[in-house]
């Protein structure tokens, strides 16, 4: 069979160089052209890489994409929307920016801004890839959800479709290493501001919110807000995000896990533990997601505890898994190597 | 004016080496006795302390409690129950344990187990400094809150006393630093363990829950239940806590905002500060609690934030500044050095 | 082909459990037990491993060696030669303690104490893979070094056999990651004594200096006595080694790089990279081992900065390397996966 | 008596902020501005100084001299030296830059490029307090020692004075923590970058090499090379120094420890404690320096390692304690406050 031929823009940064990453070991996979900013090798800007990758950095612009059957878009939002008219029609689109994930225009433009592709907006899928299966694999654009929406749709979405859970008072306190904020120089994001602290931010008005409440509403069938905290926690990698829950009438915390774990059945990555290994450790280096299910102190609350690494399951990984679900081909390819635990 | 005579039990602790080095500075104190169960000096276990303490770690039982006014019990629970009838009559103790803070023996025994010095839990004064200031000034046995009830207790007990939240569904999701489990040889406090990682551990039944619960059922005169998530994150010192609440009916956060800041006025260490420096770096190393007081996402809804440092607002500080309570010196003796930052 | 037929004892180590995570992604390999002292499943312990490997864990007198080919020995010193007899003279071992390194006994006893199977001594060989290749090949037992010792050994090797340096004068000065302390319960290990510090340990009396002093007065055929100062830094992983060298009359830096160069021309995994990326993110999760050659403020003077990571090129990365080597495989299989970065 | 007037430039940056912490708790001085380029309070950038400083930040062309008797400058090299020409000669000057340290302006140009103010190279004194004592207490300028420069001069000079050791192949290798790299906005002191890693830089070509040369020579009498090797290591504070030395004939190690007790006994900060606490963690928050003397594995050869805090006896420590020197103060003034540990 051929190699699938592919292009990472953006592979200088975090996200962009675990697709690359990913894409090395994949057996079906050719990268053939990696596009950043800087010039030069990609080892030369990540030495892990070594003489492992030796493909120069390209300009977008130098694409042929006649040569191309897969796009991943690794840049930050407002800036996917203006490339991607230069992308042809026959190549497949895997953008893990904000730029597609919310279909009301009005609220991406309240959100993030203005938007230059707005006739992309409507056939893109919003890439939650055990949820969207099937609109994945057919779909040209698919737009890989945002790392913390990713940890908390992940045990939500059954619960709200099943109707086991209160939709109006969805509290969710989550904290994040500082990969997550991308590879920009910011006075908050060196070392002697984020080591030996932590710090909430953006509390009620992180972006995610966004994405996190069309996909609730859509699934409860009527307009959910969520309650949302962010931290920054010292750590390059990891989030846990706590969910805390009230119960519907008669439903109780062994519905709530029978509900995930049939769910997640069949999944690779999705695992309802329990109460086991709900720390962030347990899954760095892995598109794995572990879910605990606690009992609350008060009758008909519980409190599910979600761990994903940020990069992996909240970005690359994911991508790579949707990658895997739009060319057919078996969804955990090139991500099941067992990582370093210390 | 004459010294007081200290004695610190427990000194070559976190928080027992802490009291010694505020100790240290007040001018008010002479440390006549350090107690542990090594010997030698304290600047062999603590070199930072180095010539500044010249005293010989003593046995508890060679203390003669006749040079002595105040002792400071830095001592794991069910540990400072069992020394305290040791202590004549005369000594005002300060205990850092869990041991006196509990007024049912029933809840005490649940969550600790046995009590070997239950006569005395009558007249112990919970040591809330702000709140329990009077209380504090005349007790003989002062035992001061658990590291994340201060967290708590501070932002929440103004709020319930002026009934201006619901108090039957409190959550409360906290973080700690490592510090904070004390010095023991655990697996899961390891450097390898614990570093590059965040985890949540006790969900719903963290002891502090008890007194918490307490502290709350008695100011809104009926019975609170707390849902509590206690997390370990890898920085050595800090609790950064969010509180989400309900607001009653006719309140709004300007009202919450209020009641804090009067409430708070004339403190020292208490700062009301709306939305700045809700991080735990703002307080290492000081006596200091920030609250952040933020609107939540639905209607009613709010968070506050406080940070406090564990050892010293959550522990050493707060029994430093009973101990200046209680001896009628101005609150704030030996406790408002400017501490590092970076 | 069929499968070659694994133990790994120790399972539950640091090393241990990489050599699991190596061997699970080798093509040729079946792990036929894994022994510890903890019972269970290898997942309880560290949970990343999830349902990757469901093999339960045993214990070594239980093991079926007629079912066996080779055993990995991931234990202290001191326990690898008292368990070694029990193992049958078919069975090929890779024993990654410091009981085989030293071929003299004088030397293993002044260092390490007693020895309970000096009779399998000789025959071990010291399992520094690009050196050792040719006798790793046909050794029934081969004695991994130590990661200090690794580190060092790699580029000074190569100097000493063509008489490039003096070896009257050589220092190194090493650094590295707590995890090479093993997973021992010790003070100095715990998180808030090893955070925010780095601290120097064994000033020339580190036990490694044994093997190295070995390893470097065999190839320079006169005693060679090394300094060395290792240090503790507060990283899980990685080691970096600096070390100082006086050049012979007539060598030039040039000659040194040439030297190494040439010498791991055909190396999989020593990069003589002359100034880049001489530091241990480069490395981490990797079987790599990056030199950087740099001249000194003094004439004839130069520094080699030597990095790996010391569970993997120091210690289960070597090992499975080894391991290749002595089946005649691929001496890269299983070990070129790219690490994270970040 | 009044208080000694003092302004800060450079008041928001990491060695900037430190004194103006150790001024604020300083008995004899009133702090008359601040200088920075951001506007607002100090308590802005620095929230932990909470209202314990209120004074506004002021532009240094703002300051009314009259009022003023001394200047710390914290300000980047090549700064420092064009705004000095605007401070009166009345006004006495302590600089914290590397300005005014070289005192060969051929030196000086060599490693830091033009200079602005060469008519005060000459007067200024190099401030390393325990040497140059009687010549601070008279200077207009004091040129204060970089923080690397000072670890290694301190066990130094009095060793090269008394003829001790050979000057001709001294070697310092050095690791510090990221706020040595001051607060600035380089991608090589992120977090993420930082984080998990130990890396050299500078290797034989480090900036303070100038100075230290600067005094060996001075000291020896002839020509002194410096070897030296400085790291980053993740952590914010601190700095290790191991000095390799070769001893001259008939000096003993003991010489050497006799020689250091000798000329640092009358000391408040200098520590010769031959083998305990010789790791960073004992020194942070304090103005000391703790020095342990080993014996090499070789013979005539030792190691000295000698820890500070970068900030503080590597900067505004000692700046603060040439202050004290320069106004006949006692030199410990506002410098023996007990630091946190954990």
């Amino acid at each position: 069979m051929e190699h699938i031929r592919a292009v990472v823009v953006g592979a200088t940064g975090y996200v962009g160089v675990e697709i690359v990453r990913l894409l090395m070991s994949h057996p079906m996979v050719r990268i053939k052209y990696l596009c950043a900013t800087q010039l030069g090798s990609l080892s030369d800007v990540f030495p892990h890489i070594n003489r492992r990758c030796d493909l120069l950095i390209s300009q977008f612009e130098d694409v042929d994409f006649s040569q191309v059957d897969v796009v991943f878009l690794c840049l930050p939002h407002n800036i996917s929307n203006k490339l991607i008219a230069n992308i042809p029609e026959f190549v497949r689109i895997i953008d893990l920016s904000a730029d597609f994930r919310i279909k009301s225009l009005d609220i991406y433009q309240q959100w993030y801004g203005e938007h230059s592709a707005q006739y992309l907006i409507d056939s893109a899928v919003y890439g939650l890839s055990e949820i969207y299966r099937r609109e994945i694999k057919n779909a040209r654009l698919v737009a890989c959800p945002g790392c913390y929406a990713t940890s908390m749709l992940i045990p939500l979405i059954p619960l709200v479709k099943d109707n086991l859970i209160k939709v109006d008072n969805i509290i969710v306190d989550a904290k994040s290493g500082v990969s997550g904020a991308g590879k920009v120089l910011k006075q908050e994001n060196m070392f002697c501001d984020v080591n030996e602290s932590i710090k909430v931010y953006s509390i009620s008005h992180h972006r995610h919110i966004s994405e996190v409440e069309q996909e609730l509403s859509f699934f409860a069938k009527k307009d959910v807000l969520l309650q949302f905290t962010p931290h920054l926690i010292p750590v390059s990698r990891g989030i846990l995000s706590n969910i805390y829950l009230n119960l519907n009438d008669k439903v109780s915390i062994y519905d709530i896990n029978d509900a995930l774990l049939s769910f997640y059945r069949a999944s690779d990555f999705i695992f309802v533990d329990n109460d086991k290994a709900v720390n962030t450790k347990s899954v760095i280096g892995t598109n794995f997601c572990y879910l605990g299910i606690f009992p609350g102190r008060r009758e008909n609350c519980i409190v599910i505890v979600s761990v994903i690494d940020n990069l992996l399951k909240g970005a690359a990984g994911q991508a790579v898994q949707n990658f895997n679900i739009m060319f057919s081909l078996r969804e955990s390819l090139a991500l099941l190597q067992t990582a370093i635990y210390v």
